[in-house]
């Protein structure tokens, strides 16, 4: 049985609102930040619907956005493996085409020796790096390889190389530290001896192109190549759209066939918006990057304040009357570790089929006690489904 | 992606305490012996950290030691099938090959028609139990096939056969009752005919050695062969090592290449004896067998009691301060049933990245509601390396 020969094509409307980075823990001192979050909005839903934890990619495993999300849409995050390079192409609305070879780089500051001394280049601001970008678009060029870069945000840039024998199975360049060289381009592979060496010419033409800007380098990692995923149209048999703002999350949607909604700001501009292509869709993706933010920068009560926000935003997201509201995570972000990690992550399912457990608030405690259990992450897109009529009987 | 692909070298301790048979369950007179056991200690554990209920190999399944340990020891059991014998063999540190064939085996007395009159030879102590092997050992020789015996303790037995085309795919011997007569051998795969003859040449050799002895003839079970096991090094990047006493307990965690220290006694010796090579190893296994005993005779007061002499133990483990501990058992032990049962054994996991969920006590209706959930019993070990610390993110 394959779950797209359930699916009927009746009138419905799911909505996944993603809190990048939501989950968290207690700890001896403090309740998790979603727990002690003030949240009357979401703690409404979790009394109405059914919660539970969930695993983007299985016990111990801290997943990067990519994954996460890829399971959030209901793909087995280990099956389909992307690279950061490749999710911010789409994000971006670069032409990727199969063979091209993508990575995400930071413009970088070096020191008298050639050891990085800023991996963000002193924090540079948009405008000053979009000009180094366009330095580097008029002033690099390799012997067969097309070479094209596109300003991400900051200091990320994104590289796309297109020529034949590519091959993505290289290492970072990008040494993740300072006060240490940028690394050597290596082939992980033999079948990729050919895109180290264009790496070697690269890095001498980069150098060389910035010579006397803001930046000294650019530290490239993540090299990837586009695989084809199948859509959500096709294994769901929906008609999915993005309302999310940031590049990756929107390159990650449109790799699994999500029609990209113009680009707004605020999660109340993206729910304005997907009441504006309501007739258009039966699922929408939204997405909120704050918690996630304060969550790498160990911030507790900004995570705290994040949350909180998203809270306020509830109520127009409910005015909408979807048959089905997901909210969840595609990881957690604990302030404590400030970082990803593997904890399972809160999620709650709301719809007038969804059933009521006996959760009363949105938090990690209260949803380890709900009637969705402990469930894989890529598992709540049937349960979306289901709830929202779209998934007939199995069996006579 | 294989998680090995994701583990790091940060420096790190992690402890697996199996109390042997741990779990149990509740019924209308008593609660579950865990649940009785006054267990300061671990109940503060369970506090402190995140509870759970593993199921060593999927629901319904009892499992006997060899694939309860191997679950523990972050392997799928029912990809590793591992008989008895092996487990003895290595355990013992007999020199075991390829293509041997071992089996375990209980000296038993026969009654004058032959049949099974005491499957433990009136529980014969280990010093005459080891003057009978020396006996087999000077007398029985088959043609074409070298045999040896080894005491393992009181009336058990291993026998390793060596020689061309032998197969492990025989039954048992023993009929695990009395009032029956032996088993005759019988294949149970056309490749194993000639190692049931060589049974039953065995047999008749082993009943004339033992004419006039404390014991008429050995009853033997748990035919198998060396399996190629993947080292905890390789899958998981550790450096592990057993401090449990049992021949059987070393003998699979020598499977999986944890370093064998020194025999000693007492849960707390093994502490100790951890503690002496806290600096050479980053995983550490001990392993408290009474519970099970206790379990398996269904002395419920027994069982308590065991509980409860290792609960006061904990403190001087949490004294070696370790990043992570886990506690748990290899499978339930009720003493309702005297035997294994496959009722989800209750797990605690421990640490400062763990996080604390509501559970209060070490109880099996307790971590019912804890974090972690239903899981399976091989997932422990990536949850326990996550704690550590020792996976790095997957994907971008």
């Amino acid at each position: 049985m394959e779950l797209r020969d359930l699916v009927n094509d009746h009138p419905c409307h799911m909505v996944l609102l993603v809190i990048d980075g939501l989950g968290g823990y207690a700890d001896a001192d403090h309740d998790s930040e979603l727990e002690a979050a003030r949240t009357p909005n979401l703690d409404r839903l979790a009394a109405e619907g059914s919660c539970g934890l969930a695993l983007p990619a299985g016990p111990g495993i801290t997943v990067g956005s990519g994954p996460g999300h890829l399971a959030l849409f209901g793909y087995d995050p280990l099956e389909y493996d992307l690279g950061r390079g490749v999710l911010s192409a789409v994000g971006l609305g670069v032409d990727l085409r199969a063979g091209d070879v993508a990575a995400r780089g930071n413009l970088a500051t070096l020191d008298d020796q050639g050891l990085v001394n800023d991996r963000r280049a002193g924090r540079i601001d948009d405008r000053r790096a979009r000009a180094i970008v366009e330095t580097l678009r008029q002033k690099v060029r390799l012997d067969d390889v097309e070479v094209s870069f596109e300003h991400v945000s900051e200091h990320r840039v994104l590289l796309v190389l297109r020529g034949d024998g590519l091959d993505p199975r290289v290492k970072d360049l990008d040494p993740q530290r300072t006060g240490v060289a940028p690394l050597e381009p290596t082939a992980t592979h033999p079948d990729a001896e050919h895109t180290a060496e264009v790496l070697g010419h690269l890095d001498t033409a980069v150098r060389d192109a910035l010579a006397g800007e803001d930046a000294d380098t650019v530290l490239w990692r993540g090299f990837d190549t586009l695989h084809e995923l199948p859509s959500m149209q096709e294994v769901f048999g929906v008609r999915p759209a993005v309302v999310a703002t940031y590049p990756m999350y929107r390159g990650v949607a449109q790799l699994v066939g999500m029609e990209a909604l113009p680009k707004v700001g605020s999660l109340s501009a993206q729910i304005e918006l997907m009441g504006r292509h309501w007739d258009d869709h039966d699922y929408f993706f939204a997405h909120e990057k704050e918690a996630d933010r304060a969550g790498h920068d160990g911030e507790r009560d900004a995570k705290i304040a994040a949350i909180e926000a998203v809270d306020t935003v509830i109520p127009e997201l409910v005015a909408l009357a979807p048959d089905v509201i997901a909210i969840t995570g595609d990881h957690s972000s604990p302030t404590q570790l400030s970082a990803h990690s593997w904890h399972p992550v809160p999620t709650l399912l709301w719809g007038s089929k969804v059933g009521r457990d006996a959760v009363e608030s949105f938090g990690e405690r209260a949803c380890a006690t709900g009637m969705l259990g402990h469930l894989r992450t890529q598992d709540l897109m049937p349960l979306m489904l289901a709830s929202a009529g779209r998934l007939e009987k199995y069996g006579a």
